[in-house]
């Protein structure tokens, strides 16, 4: 048997090691595997299909407010990545360099593979843009990125991914702060409507920031380990990449002016989101807006009569059924058992299996992959039923996903009682902070890592700071972060 | 006015000088530019639009056939790139390599930019091959690749481009074979029946064979200056790459077996086929079912209270057009001749101009921008008319490249006639052809650089070949190419 079709697959269990879970998971189910190429991995099917489907839905709502697809080049001069001061320091560590190239070998100058394209895209969008006229340009593209990461992780950190940057520039301030808004709530229906996962929204502290931004907003969604993950970005630039760049327009008072940006991204990562926000021991669970396969059908039968007879039935009803959710008959040469353990450890939201007796009283047995509940359906309404059921099941794994955050997120006043907390467990701790780097600082040397992951830029907290007893600035949510 | 804006776009004539033609209109219709990074181009919206129609086709195709989306590393380690002779000739030199990278610097073994994927892609997927069970394996990936070209021209001709790259593996020859022939089809409908852009389909000579293939079949366009466009390649890679890269399998009869393999790949070259096979020497002509936008209005008013009236009137009508296809209402404060222009540049199949008179009368009139012919049309009938004349003009644009493409083909039976035609005018000439690489290479070098594009295997000629005069083995379509 092969690795692809080998149906009885061992993972190791997420409440017994859920690094392992998780590695286990997202190869055996088929996502995703090593490449053999240092820090990048190779998307297999059954993720890069969640990935297009991640891709379509934010795809849609971005053109839908008027942004445009672009395609900007792979490499980027040296010189040209070294105009923003803080840019640079924030990635030169992590970038790959091209030096040779063709019959004629050396290159004069080093080209960065791009990390991200801020400088690249506004040294080429300027030259679009004269007049307040030529205002907004909403401009993003769908491509890889490369960063030199030590420590990688399938679809979490890789050094190679896949995402979308959004770059935009814009005549008025507020204009552009409402741009950064506007994508986080992209981003925040991508994760919440369509992956069942639930995430706090606002706004990064200082050390967080994005290299080059006024500051950083984010989305950060809550693991099944406790630990949270920043699933999406939306960077306010100021005029700092503007001014860096010569990005200017002409204003109404025909004075010249530099534009005021904004940058955004959405990777990959997202996928590996999905895995640890909703699985379980036995493996994946899938919320059915993104699955590949929504319903997947097994039918069971021991001679050819038998066969024949569940594939005739099955074909009554297919059609209907098809036209209403992504379907799958596995009719493979494995025994019902192994399919039922592989299309679990997938995470398929629904299961139907159809035995003779079945095809006699015209019904089949429906599985629900959250709960485990089987129940006797009628074949006559499977059309009506199933879009009904996925979007319980919809429901309820948000439904899920919410509790566990619920259950994890915690209130603490002083700096010793968030180390006692985090010594013990993880999860979300929300405190009073100053709004100092130094106190953030503190918390994350003595914790061991626990950052502030972000906060509601306008809730004023009436506490003190859980370090320093200064009046809070803040009311912070505490985690230790993928 | 900014370059963006600007409506009056000078354009020189395609009659006059077709290369400059080319650059002027994929620069002022805004499908691509230069990006300041050597060889490499940036798609702007206008023309990304119409590579995302084309994927969006042919993604439909090769899915309803079981091909499946993978994401392979951008990356290939020099040792793998270099197992398979041919192809290391082939690309070695076009290729440009990542040697330092993050805070280490220089890497201990150079990292190829992917020029093709056959080499990463073999080593990875022969993992998921062990028995016959395990095939085939229809794999595909959306992606960029780079090849160091030093001549290079927007759309055609670029070091870096988008593709998508399907790599194949089977359990039989026959197989692995009619897979090369079914993309091949793909490629034709998309050619034809999406960019109305007749095709020969063939096989090609040895001589442009892709590098490690046992035989590379191609489409192949005429250009409206009678050169050739090779549009997409699906090629029949025999056991060559699983010999090399030991991608093997168990088959029925419980042997090892090295599979047989095909790779094939279509990119945004396809977008500039589509604008040298349809332009004119008023700009672009983009066929409706890829058109962004396939019907502009341009609403013609002096007055505030003139514009009130036409926009009340175009709102009657404009949702029940939206649902059948893809308007755009120009608003922008350029006069209408200027608006016209641009359209007529940017090659929308239809426009409609409403003015006062034509609310009063409730018509709107209608431009076609293949004939230039305008006539009045009863608003009330938009929605069915406007989606039947987008048909008609579908048809008609292909019939024009037809009759085209018919004018421009000739027959000869010498060497010295073929020498005669092409000092005089470009187009498809077919001649008997001997099958070897001398008379080929002497047609080639006699004439400039004129070529075999490719050749239906299966027609048996009659004659003798045109340069040695022994009996033909194929009749072969000769022409320049880009």
């Amino acid at each position: 048997m092969t690795e692809t079709f080998e149906y009885v697959k061992e993972i190791t269990k997420m409440s017994v090691d859920f690094d392992r879970w998780y590695t286990d998971v997202v190869r055996k189910a088929e996502m995703a595997d090593y490449s053999g190429v240092r820090g990048c991995m190779v998307i297999r099917p059954y993720g890069y299909a969640m990935w297009e489907a991640i891709q379509r839905a934010f795809d849609d709502m971005i053109k839908s407010s008027g942004h445009e697809n672009w395609y900007f080049p792979l490499l980027i001069p040296e010189e040209l990545l070294m105009k923003e001061a803080e840019h640079i320091e924030g990635f030169t560590p992590e970038v790959a360099w091209v030096t040779e190239a063709g019959r004629s070998g050396k290159l004069d100058q080093r080209l960065a593979i791009r990390p991200t394209s801020e400088t690249i895209i506004g040294s080429i969008v300027r030259r679009y843009i004269q007049s307040h006229r030529d205002l907004p340009q909403l401009t993003n593209q769908w491509c890889n990125v490369l960063r030199w990461e030590m420590r990688t992780r399938l679809f979490l950190r890789t050094a190679e991914f896949l995402w979308q940057e959004g770059h935009t520039f814009h005549a008025f301030e507020a204009e552009a702060k409402e741009e950064v808004d506007r994508i986080l709530e992209y981003y925040r229906e991508v994760a919440e409507d369509w992956l069942a996962m639930p995430v706090l929204v606002g706004v990064k502290s200082r050390s967080e920031t994005f290299a080059g931004a006024v500051y950083s907003k984010s989305i950060e969604a809550m693991m099944r380990d406790g630990l949270a993950l920043q699933a999406g970005t939306s960077h306010f630039l100021g005029q700092n990449f503007s001014t860096a760049y010569e990005i200017s327009f002409t204003n109404r008072d025909n004075q010249r002016e530099f534009c005021w940006t904004t940058s955004w991204g959405m990777s990959t990562r997202m996928v590996g989101g999905l895995i640890m926000a909703h699985g379980d021991d036995r493996g994946l669970i899938v919320p059915p807006r993104i699955a590949p396969t929504q319903v997947v059908v097994v039918p069971i039968f021991r001679t050819d009569e038998e066969r024949a007879r569940v594939e005739a039935f099955i074909e009554t009803w297919e059609k209907a059924v098809r036209a209403e959710c992504r379907l799958k008959v596995d009719w493979s040469d494995n025994r019902p058992g192994e399919k039922f353990n592989n299309w679990e450890l997938k995470g398929v939201p629904l299961r139907l299996a159809v035995g003779p007796r079945d095809v006699e009283a015209r019904e089949v047995q429906l599985a629900d992959r959250l709960t485990g509940e089987k129940r006797q359906v009628p074949c006559a309404g499977l059309f009506e039923i199933l879009p009904h059921e996925l979007k319980k099941f919809q429901n309820a794994l948000y439904q899920r996903a919410l509790d566990f955050r619920a259950e994890n997120t915690f209130e603490v006043a002083t700096l010793q009682q968030l180390l006692d907390h985090f010594k013990e467990r993880n999860g979300f701790v929300w405190a009073p902070w100053c709004g100092s780097e130094e106190c953030e600082a503190r918390v994350k040397d003595e914790s061991g890592g626990v950052s502030i992951r972000n906060y509601d830029p306008d809730e004023k907290p009436s506490g003190v700071c859980l370090v320093c007893g200064r009046p809070a600035e803040h009311r912070v949510a505490f985690a230790r972060a993928y």
